[in-house]
């Protein structure tokens, strides 16, 4: 019943975050323009982006709706652990090789998982019937190597980024068949679900 | 009015052949499997693909009511150069920096061209009212990077191929805005269809 989703914003030409990605910098050169879509309102301001239409809205509460987090340390600590709860207080797993610093190992709902399938069952047990977010990269290559991810929720931006860090890379060399369940055509962003066949 | 439109059949992750590209592999290793929505019909049997859906149809139509082709080398020779015939007839420019062999350089549809600035134009002109098909990577690339790309049809295939060559690759440090035209969801396939913002 319940799913784990990558929720990625990428462009037409695969990239999720810019050129020279740092600490500092934690959507690379550029990266912003891929997530105007979903800072619209809170966001708009200089940049001229209108309010959510109706389906980048739905989009945006069905991840909000989920009942707990999986997402990369180059996910969570460029956002600042989300200041410790990402939304309504589900629990957060970061896969993670090293040991967390003191602040963020102290916050309650945080977890640090070093094996994404391990990371992807406490996810799904603490979720209970609700869908896991599943945020990241690196996250997403793991949970696709080792079969752990069910869908994918892709929101295509409208643009040709160029250059910066690719979602789908380093996946090996089998085909992974998918199943497109739904298209959600929003504001400059299209959203295409599929479902992980196995 | 005539518009230059690049027609390609992509994996959700961007790859539009698999590796392993030689004269004798086109496609790539694996590549057929980008294409096997188009082949439906002709190439149906043992890969279980059913008939065209309405949507498909209505896109290969679409392209081969276009007026004149571009294509790279790459493209045109593991193609057997279409037998020197695309579509009905139609004006053929082959973006080459080589001198072609004497064999194709006889077909009278034929012409080959070293810059894509001259083969857009010339396509245009020929194609008239009609658009223009574009097609290979090389060549995409080329003509984004020059600006004289105008629409992109991207044929999604829900897949991910994991490995092999890129769509989108090398296009320099510039973000390159586009507009969602029109999303059309096929049999296996979600077409996409871009403008490119000047």
């Amino acid at each position: 019943m319940s799913a784990t989703v990558l929720y990625m914003s990428m462009s037409l030409d695969g990239f999720i975050a810019g050129p020279n990605e740092r600490a500092d910098n934690g959507l690379g050169d550029g990266g912003h323009r891929l997530h105007e879509w979903a800072l619209a309102g809170a966001d708009a301001g200089d940049r001229g982006v209108g309010h959510l239409t109706g389906v980048d809205g739905q989009v945006v509460d069905e991840f909000m709706a989920t009942g707990a987090v999986v997402a990369g340390r180059g996910t969570f600590e460029p956002a600042g652990g989300w200041g410790g709860d990402h939304h309504d207080g589900v629990p957060i797993f970061v896969l993670t090789r090293h040991t967390p610093d003191s602040e963020t190992g102290q916050w309650p709902l945080v977890s640090y998982v070093s094996d994404v399938r391990t990371a992807m069952t406490a996810a799904k047990q603490a979720a209970g019937d609700k869908n896991v977010l599943v945020h990241g990269a690196g996250t997403a290559q793991l949970a696709l190597a080792a079969g752990v991810l069910d869908e994918l929720e892709i929101h295509v931006i409208s643009v040709l980024l160029s250059q910066g860090r690719r979602l789908f890379d380093h996946l090996g060399p089998e085909h992974i068949e998918l199943e497109r369940t739904r298209v959600l055509e929003g504001n400059g962003v299209t959203h295409m679900h599929y479902r992980v066949r196995r």
